[in-house]
């Protein structure tokens, strides 16, 4: 007979699980005991910090788009960026607290390997020699994906890489690291046994969620290119936080097998999220979606639609709805100033613009956040105590919305019969409007203070009605002078009422304001095109 | 307060059901007294009835292209073409009783009007002027939709057009009649309180099902192309057993939207449907695919993949796994007989031939047998409870083989699960074998006697898996001097014991003889592209 297992308390497991994931980080990386406390806004370090060559620093500002063509043009070493990635990623960590794991060697290994192909003219695809960042969830072949539960960590080591990964791994891409993400996969912060990921540019907010230790490392400059995962803004909140881009397609576009989603049964399909880039530019955007749709995903996982990219032309003059107010939240100050900032010069340069009215944005949560749970949590709840890793308070909080409620298969079905016509409403709606692309607050503020991001509908939407949607940064910052609220707005409900409550234009200063573009169902091209076009002139 | 209703009994209210829809054939069409009883095989009744004029009997023999081409051309009018087909109908339902609905005015007006539209120079597209046969429980604006349920005789008068009928009468089609389904949609027959429909070339056997209508009046030559719906075999098996051609895609390439489907929740997914056209040439069925795809149904229908149609290049060489048997049910002589002339006919014509092996048959049943009915066919005798209507043994027994079960709601998306994992194992299976193709049996006998289709492996295959499958004739039939089996095969299990205790070739004399031949899974266009080539081949 075996001897019995005692498991260790969770808070000893919790203890060695971050013992063990800094010790991934190189020792001459670490900042100097001195250096702490950072700034609250942390961004500087990468440049004050001096780790990184001014070279280095260079390679860190570029795209991933520009950096594979300085790599295949053999200006700049895949060795080079992937020492620079690694250095940056491990300054992005001790400010925002955003790796599961770091793993240089591997990385520069592969890294040699590369531009040991280049030099003899084989190039590996669009990707080649780019350093990639991956959300914890998703298999790297050899690397333990915890995903956010202590009761896994140690037992999640993948035997194979994930379909996506693979396909990276094809076009030349190289890990690195991997990234946070929440207890459960289903907060719009990222807090787990791991501690909590902030803000790159304001740690006392949140990083966002899930994919928030993307997000904060994107943010940081201290990735190249991403890969998080979506159904209910977790690439969006996130790249919203920190000031990046990313694209959330629709269901069926892109693979997604290979990645632990641990919170469900495997067969359920009432709600479904997707993989996504997330990354510095939106033809980075563009150039993973091509890369995708180039590998013919569908020869390898079932589930993802026989659909080749189609090379759409960029429209010069949109017809863009305006999402102002989902008639639940109304956005705080910063956000309407941004959009207001937008609406003004997408005018200028000669785009139509229109108002795009709510239509039942109550009604959308009310189905999506039973949708998550449709057993109530229990997948949930036997993670946590396996390990006695306690529930975190936005865990129980996202449960609690679909009513701590048994429900019967017919409810089920009945649940996803909603959301049929939810969609099949929605898409009415939207013809009648007559709209390219809708453009929307990704959130009702920037940034929340940890604890706080409990309004999903700006984003978790278009995860009902499956609409593909990007978020890019307008440029701008949350900025006390300009963006505090007067005190005087009177809440419609209690959600909005709990919103105001939480934001203050101090605390959020520097946070990053973003928007959010949206497209047609299964119209990847054309949002991204559409996003491209948005960007550029709101960014001028 | 409002009377209380008394229903009438079953037996009154079927009466009544049938004697309506007799009244919609035209006096004028029905063949005297004297010509009944008809022949067994009644086909030749067409020319023989001398309904037809020598002009309407060459119409009659047109598919749908070459249809459209002479009323583009001019050469022949769709009031010519609606008169001969409503003609050809009337004959085709007092020989097969396929008819549920037959509205000859509504059809004639149409076809004048576009006619005029013609002469003044616009065409309304692809089909404009063809005469189209609708499966029963698809709507069409203004006639009841029955669906097989006594139950809702008179109660489903469809308020809108079917999405995918409002595309075909926006190409120009002609509606002129709907045609029979079997009770609860779930049989490879056709039966219902209409009685049962009949295979056109031998009345001792099935049409098929569930577009078992659409089977016989397209045999009869009494439609130029028609519509059903497939969820395991049901397009397929009627184009087998009434020896035309059908094709179902994948689900998600064509739009479903106002197809009655009383047998299942709204929002249910565990396995799902398609309409898909049936009728008289492969390049009908590719002439439909293009017109669906043309019309961009998925701006109006959220499920409906974006997918515009891509023209492939028809393959000199094709590599035909060859599937001879599945492991569980042999098919019987005729149609061994027509693989092995198939086969010996594509490899004389340069084509790569190989055997396709069984993939885990049994286990595909044990699957969708389950997922056909999540509520243990609460829903059937909730509908048959309402009128008294008898459940047909047919339906008792499609019932039966999900376990008479009530499942709770883990167990439902387990078995949804195993449908993933059945999906990925055989896209492994399908790229390890590398063919372009399969060429399979449609069904193990051609067109079985009344009541006795009891093996749906063949067709309910391509439904688990989703690949799309298409149904050819191979200009064979059942002849007796060549097909008898003499008895010595020793069956290896129940279900293959039934079909041979079932299967005499006497019996089945002059049964056409079809193939299948089925693509990879959104293939839709390499699929029709191989099936053309392999027709071609096959019936030379």
């Amino acid at each position: 007979m075996s001897p019995v297992q005692v498991p260790r308390p969770a808070s000893e497991a919790t203890a060695a699980a971050r013992a063990a994931r800094d010790a991934t980080i190189p020792a001459e990386y670490r900042l100097p005991k001195s250096a702490f406390p950072l700034p609250k806004n942390p961004s500087s370090v990468l440049e004050t910090s001096g780790l990184l060559t001014p070279a280095e620093l260079a390679i860190v500002n570029l795209d991933a788009t520009a950096l594979a063509e300085e790599i295949r043009a053999r200006k700049v070493t895949s060795v080079d960026a992937t020492t620079a990635y690694v250095k940056a990623a491990a300054l992005a960590h001790q400010a925002t607290n955003c790796l599961v794991e770091l793993f240089p060697a591997e990385a520069l290994e592969r890294a040699a390997f590369l531009d040991a192909e280049l030099a003899a003219g084989r190039n590996h695809g669009a990707f080649h020699g780019v350093p990639v960042s991956i959300k914890d969830h998703i298999d790297v072949k050899g690397h333990d994906s915890p995903s956010g539960f202590l009761s896994f960590v140690g037992k999640m080591v993948a035997e194979e890489d994930a379909h996506l990964v693979r396909i990276l791994r094809d076009a030349g891409a190289v890990f690195y690291c991997k990234t946070t993400n929440p207890q459960s996969l289903m907060h719009l912060e990222t807090d787990s046994y791991l501690g909590e990921t902030s803000c790159p540019f304001n740690t006392d907010l949140t990083s966002g969620g899930s994919s928030g230790g993307e997000g904060a490392i994107l943010g940081f400059k201290a990735s190249a290119l991403g890969v998080g995962a979506d159904i209910g803004g977790s690439v969006r909140s996130p790249a919203a936080n920190c000031g990046i881009y990313s694209f959330k397609p629709s269901v069926g576009r892109l693979p997604n097998m290979g990645m632990v989603y641990p919170i469900g049964q495997k067969g359920y399909e009432g709600i479904l999220g997707t993989q996504a880039p997330m990354g510095r530019s939106v033809r980075d955007m563009e150039l993973y979606m091509r890369v995708f749709a180039a590998a013919e995903p569908w020869f390898r996982e079932p589930g993802v639609e026989v659909k080749p990219w189609r090379e759409v032309e960029r429209k010069a003059k949109l017809r863009i709805g305006v999402l102002y107010d989902d008639g639940v939240v109304r956005p705080v100050a910063p956000v309407r100033r941004a959009l207001d900032a937008a609406v003004a010069k997408l005018k200028a340069a000669g785009h139509e613009v229109v108002e795009f009215a709510p239509f039942k944005s109550a009604e959308n949560w009310d189905i999506i956040s039973k949708l998550y749970w449709p057993d109530n949590g229990a997948l949930v709840r036997r993670h946590l105590a396996n390990s006695g890793e306690p529930m975190r308070p936005l865990t129980e909080w996202i449960i609690s919305q679909a009513g701590d409620k048994e429900r019967s298969v017919s409810e089920i079905i009945g649940l996803a019969g909603q959301r049929d016509y939810f969609r099949y409403d929605f898409s009415v709606y939207w013809r009648n409007a007559g709209v390219d692309v809708v453009l929307s607050p990704v959130g009702p503020t920037p940034a929340p203070e940890h604890g706080t991001a409990k309004y999903w509908n700006y984003t978790s939407y278009w995860n009902l009605t499956n609409y593909p949607a990007g978020v890019f940064p307008t440029g701008l910052a949350v900025d006390p002078a300009l963006d505090a609220e007067d005190g005087t707005y009177s809440a419609r409900n209690e959600s909005e009422a709990f919103v105001y409550a939480h934001y203050d234009a101090e605390v959020s200063v520097d946070a990053p304001i973003c928007l959010q573009v949206v497209g047609y169902l299964g119209l990847e091209e054309e949002t991204l095109s559409a996003m491209g076009t948005i960007a550029a002139v709101v960014q001028e």
